[in-house]
Parts: C-alpha cells; structure tokens; sequence
C-alpha cells in the first residue's frame, strides 16, 4: 500500500470550507444563502487596475524576476511610505498571494519541531502553514471579555521555551476585528527583544482601520532584524484572486534565504503583477469610499447582534469580521444546523463557526466569526435570519 | 542573534542564476548577450488566450475554488483526452506553475528523511523542493555516450533502500532533451509496481516531441494509483509568466491530501485561469507551428555543435534543450569566462553549466546545457560565437 506523508494526514482541512456542502444542499432546495463565511469582498476591484492588463502589449508572457518585478518592487516603497514604512525595493519579495509569504517566512526562519506563538483565535491557516514547514503552533488565548485584546505578557512569557522562535500577530486581525494599540504593538517589541523572537506581522487589513490608528510590526523602532512582513493586495484593492502578496523585511540574512524558496517557484504571477502596479497609481481618496462602506457595515452588523437577547459582540476597530457569542450549545451544530434546518422568508445565513480559530480544544463553542463582506441590505436580511434562528434554535442555552 | 532555519542554510541557490551578474556586466560594456541559458521561450503566447483575458468582464477578481475553477478542470479532461489520458476533473488540482505541482507532490507523499531516485541530470529546482520537504534526492547517473537515455534498471534497484519512496521521470526531458521510449517507460512502471515506489511525472514537455512518439506515466497500466503528474501550460503555450499548472492523480488520498495544501493557500491565480481554460479552444493545428520551428532549430544546433571540434551533442528527441560535451576544463569557469573576457563581433552566448544539473559532485565538468529559445539567425550567431570561443578559451583540453 502506498502511504501519504506524516504532514499530509496531519494536514488540517480548511475549517471555513467544512460547511460548503450543507450550503450548496441548502441552495438546491431553492434557499437563498447569505455569506457571511469568508473574506471574499463584494467591493468592486478597481476597473483601473483590471484595464491596466487589458491595456498591457504582451507578446511573451515571460517569467519574472523571482522577487517580482523590478519595476512593482520600487513602486511599492512609494506605497509602503505613505503607510510609514520606509523601505528598499530591494527588502521586498513579491509572493503568490499573501499566503506565500507566509510559507517563506516560516521556512526560512523556522526549523521542524520550534514552536511560535499565535494570540488565538487566529487565522485558521497559519495551522497549514505550520504544519507544511514541520513547526509547533503554541496558542495564547485572547478573549471575548476584553474585545480580544493582546493577552497579558505575562501569558507569553509563561509559553517561551527553549523552541520558541517567533510570535505571529496580524493587526487588524482577522478573526477577530481587533486593532492592536501602539501599547499592545510595543509589548510585543520588548518580548521579541527579550528572547530574541521573528515578529511575523500580518498586515493584509491594513487600510481598514476605523477607530484607532495602525501601527505596523515595521515601525517598532528596535526590531527591524526580527520583523517579517506579511502583506497582500487581496482585501487592500478586493482582488483577492489576483494571487499577489509580499514579504516584506529588514534583515538581510532572511531576505537571501526566502530569495532562494522564490528562486525555486522560479516566479510570482505575472498578470497580477500589472494589476498590483497600477494600483500604486490610484488616487488618494481611493480608499474612502470601501472604508466607509465596511465602517457602516459593520455599526449596523454590531447594533443588530448585541440588540439580540443573550448575544455579545464588542466593536471590533478594524478589518472586515467580528467574533460574536451565542447562547448556543456548540457553534459546529448551530453553523449546520442554520444550513441543514432552517430559513427564514426563504434564506438562511452561512456563518463560521469559532472552534476553527482557536487550537485549544474546546474554545469557540459558543462563539461565530461573521464577516461583514455583503452589503447593507442582504447584512440586515442575514441578521433578520440569525435572529430569527436564534428563537427556535433547539440548542439554544 | 536571530538564525534562519537549517533548511533557509541549505537550500540551494538558483544554479542558472548565479552567472546574472556577470551578463549584467556584459551588456553594460556593451556587448550583446545570446540567452542560450533559461528555458524562456521567445514564442509569442497565442494572442487568443491574451484576448480572453481582455475580454474577460471582471467585476470582483475572486477567490477560485483551491482546486481550480470547476469549468477549467472541466475543460482539461478534453485536452488530457486528446493525449491520451483519460481523468476526471476531479482528478484535476490547478496549481500555481508546474513549482506548486511538485512541492504538493513531495509535501503529500513523502515524509522528512524519505529518498527520491531522480534520474541525472535533472532540472535543479526539484532540489529546492526536495530541501522545503526534507526529502533527499538520490541520483542515478545517465550518461551521454547513451544521450541520456534512462539508467539501466539495476542501478535503480542498487539503490533502493526502506527508505525510498518515489522515482521522479521528466519526459521529453529538461535538461537533457532526452525522450523515453515506451520501453523505458514500461521498465520503469516495473520498479514502481515491485518497490511500491510513486512516480512523479513531469510532463512540461509533452507536446515537442520530434523523433518518437510520447509515453506518460499516465499512460502505464496497472500504475494508476502511484502517478503523480506534474504539468503546466508555461513551455506548452508560452506562458511562463503566468505560473499555472495542474497536478493530476487517480490516487484519491493523494488528492485529498493534496487540496489541505490547496486550501491553506486559498486559490491558484486567477487571470492565468482564465487563459488557461482558453488555450483548450486553441485549433488543433497550434502545436505544429511551435513545434516545427523548435525542431528546425533543434536540428542547426545540434549540427553545429557537431561540427566544432572536440564537441558532442546527441540528438536530443524533444524539449528544448540540449546537453553538449565541450573540450574544457570546467563548465562553470568557461560560461563565465564567456560572459567575463570574450566577445565574437560585439556578442557572445550565455550558457547553463551542467554542473547545475548533477547531483553527484564532479559531474558535468565538461558540459553545458544550451536551450534553443532563440529563432535561427540569433542561434546562429550564438554558434559562431560559441565556436570562436573554443578556439581561444585558455582552459581548453
């Protein structure tokens, strides 16, 4: 019998992605299914950076440079500049999506068996990610109490060991829709600076941020060296099929290493490399209008859940998502169930439920992650669903 | 201070790419610089398939399913079928350029430690991919007296060992030209079926085949559960840059496993789909003018080398490449010393040490890979070039 590899069985399957039967069945018996599942924007992608590659003269759709093209490279650190993070073109490596970047972070700078830690719930696949380069996931456990704040150092200091190499933070963060402070963001210096830790920095929401300010893993002054930026253009300009990222950093040692896993995929995407570079050129203002949108979106998400009895959802400051809690028994269930179960005038709601964002057992039972990635008028109706299911769901506690 | 992984230390460096700097130099003095070096066509990518994605009408650039679009993997099984591979699309995993292909194959099926048999000289990137999965590659020598023709059988079995998992075969073959025969083909179904061994099979070639007719693993009967074909469209229609290929199996676990790794990076790019999916509507007749033109160039090649004194070039039977004995003392040196000290009417050619392609330390000392990417006239003069070299390159032998 041929075997499949150790990783490959130990592989998670997308937890996002378990439900997608009992929705296509749900849509089958003629019921209409709000999305609130996954981070797909309805925002439109920018049509002057679709025409950008209709208006390109390819004759030889060529390789590039590994590290992309040159040309996108010194366009980005104008960018990147605006955002306040000074860099050369020659400290970013353009990858297939901010999903490679992730994988050449970790490696380049993780070794089988070294541990990182990750404030869960966290992006379910990092789990992949890890389990591709053969490193141990060490959760640090945020809570609903405190809107997912950073946990206490306290918390990491207990978990370093020996193995521990890295912490992982993504501000705005997906799951959870919060925005890590200048306080929080400074506390993770000073531990990476202690123990000598990566700071892998997931910045794909970037220009989301609707109270509070950024901050970037990139403007920790001191921690240049430990840095690795992990950045894509899919939710920045909704162009998530575009398969375009980069990561980003300062420590050259790095940067030689990840070149060589690039130089082996031999390049990223050429098309959306076109599309990444226009995008540099859209006008200021350009982002107001979906910041707006996603802000409006999100107050009315926000009041419709905590005005339902027995629900809580603090007012994430960032992103696209919040986590909500449910006076239900096991959001698994609840998930199916809304699929398998129930409608509501016609139409039921797809919801991610939150045990897939935490990796201590047990965790996010009673809570869903709801992406707010559908416009106003189908958010109401998928909130008069919920709302509805809640009354009549029989594992309601 | 911070390390990067064992794994960032010994992956290996683009062996093609490390001469960059000395054609940079070059063309700064001045001098014009033929590309015999890389494996980019000079076709012109059918400007069908550039049309679609023009008139594709994109609202929001999406995630696709991990697997690929369901119309593309569809549209595939046609394309397989006229090769004579009969899959379903389900059989189908689009994968971001054949690279993907082969690091889901080694991630999926083989553990840290396992060895893989991989015939030499082989295309150097499966080292890397070897390094990102920890699997260590075993060469079994060809040679060109045979003009690379695959090892007998026996040196395979000499070097199996409990820990061996898998024999990867490229047909026709990158670097070397060399098309298997269905002999070699079925010899090697042989040692699979008898060692429980996968056969990864990477068929970028497939459609320049000039003397003999193709065989692909998929074609073997009985190995059905053991292939693991790794393809792409980049050398097929000229698509390099657009980094999109496919893994194709009938082993389902192999499948099943292979799309966790999918999922975690969410989805193939999205543009090269859709050029993808409208290279299949291309007219029958589309290969022949690509192929007879590599082929005529094939033919000028190979018979000017042969006509230098002191070098060797076998007729390699498909690709676009071929590997030519040459009298020197060592490849690396000459190519640089090509690029370096010498020039021939204001030009001279950039070539591809073999030692890149081998395995075995010492091995390729005296030869050089040179692909025929270019049209007759610059090949031509990248011939004459070559040839005045030898006549005056200080380490001649």
């Amino acid at each position: 019998m041929l075997q499949i590899s150790q990783r490959g069985l130990e592989m998670p399957p997308s937890p996002i992605r378990k439900l997608v039967p009992f929705a296509e069945a749900a849509k089958k018996k003629g019921t209409k299914v709000f999305h609130l599942n996954i981070g797909q924007p309805d925002v439109e992608t920018p049509p002057e950076i679709m025409q950008a590659v209709k208006n390109a003269d390819i004759k030889v759709l060529e390789y590039s440079h590994s590290a992309g093209n040159e040309s996108y490279r010194r366009k980005l650190t104008q960018y990147y500049k605006k955002v306040g993070i000074d860099v050369n073109y020659d400290q970013i490596m353009i990858t297939t999506g901010g999903s490679e970047a992730i994988l050449f972070g970790f490696m380049t700078c993780l070794n089988p068996g070294d541990e990182v830690i990750i404030p869960e719930p966290f992006y379910a696949n990092y789990n992949g990610f890890a389990c591709a380069a053969g490193v141990n996931v060490v959760p640090v456990t945020s809570s609903i109490e405190t809107g997912f704040a950073l946990p206490p150092i306290a918390s990491f200091e207990q978990l370093i060991t020996p193995k521990t190499k890295a912490i992982v933070v993504c501000s705005p963060n997906n799951p959870t829709g919060y925005l890590y402070s200048k306080q929080e963001m400074e506390a993770l210096r000073e531990i990476c600076l202690k123990h000598n830790l990566y700071l892998f920095s997931d910045e794909a929401y970037r220009e989301f941020c609707y109270d509070g300010s950024y901050v970037s893993a990139m403007h920790l002054e001191g921690l240049e060296q430990h840095v690795v930026l992990m950045d894509t253009i899919s939710k920045r300009y909704s162009a998530c099929g575009a398969r375009l990222g980069a990561l980003v950093t300062k420590n050259k040692a790095v940067y030689d290493a990840a070149l060589k896993f690039a130089q082996a995929r031999l390049s990223p995407p050429g098309l959306a490399q076109i599309m990444g570079e226009a995008a540099i050129d859209l006008p200021e203002h350009y982002f107001e209008a979906p910041k707006a949108e996603y802000l409006s979106r999100r107050n009315l998400l926000v009041d419709r859940l905590n005005n339902m009895p027995g629900v809580y959802c603090p007012t994430p400051g960032g992103a696209f998502y919040a986590i909500a809690r449910l006076p239900i028994d096991d959001s698994d269930r609840f998930c199916q169930w809304l699929l398998e179960s129930f409608s509501h005038n016609g139409a039921t709601v797809m919801l991610a439920p939150a045990t897939g964002f935490y990796s201590t057992p047990g965790l996010g039972k009673n809570e869903v992650r709801l992406a707010y990635v559908l416009e106003k008028a189908s958010l109401s109706q998928a909130m008069d669903c919920l709302e509805a299911a809640l009354k009549v769901y029989p594992g309601r506690i």
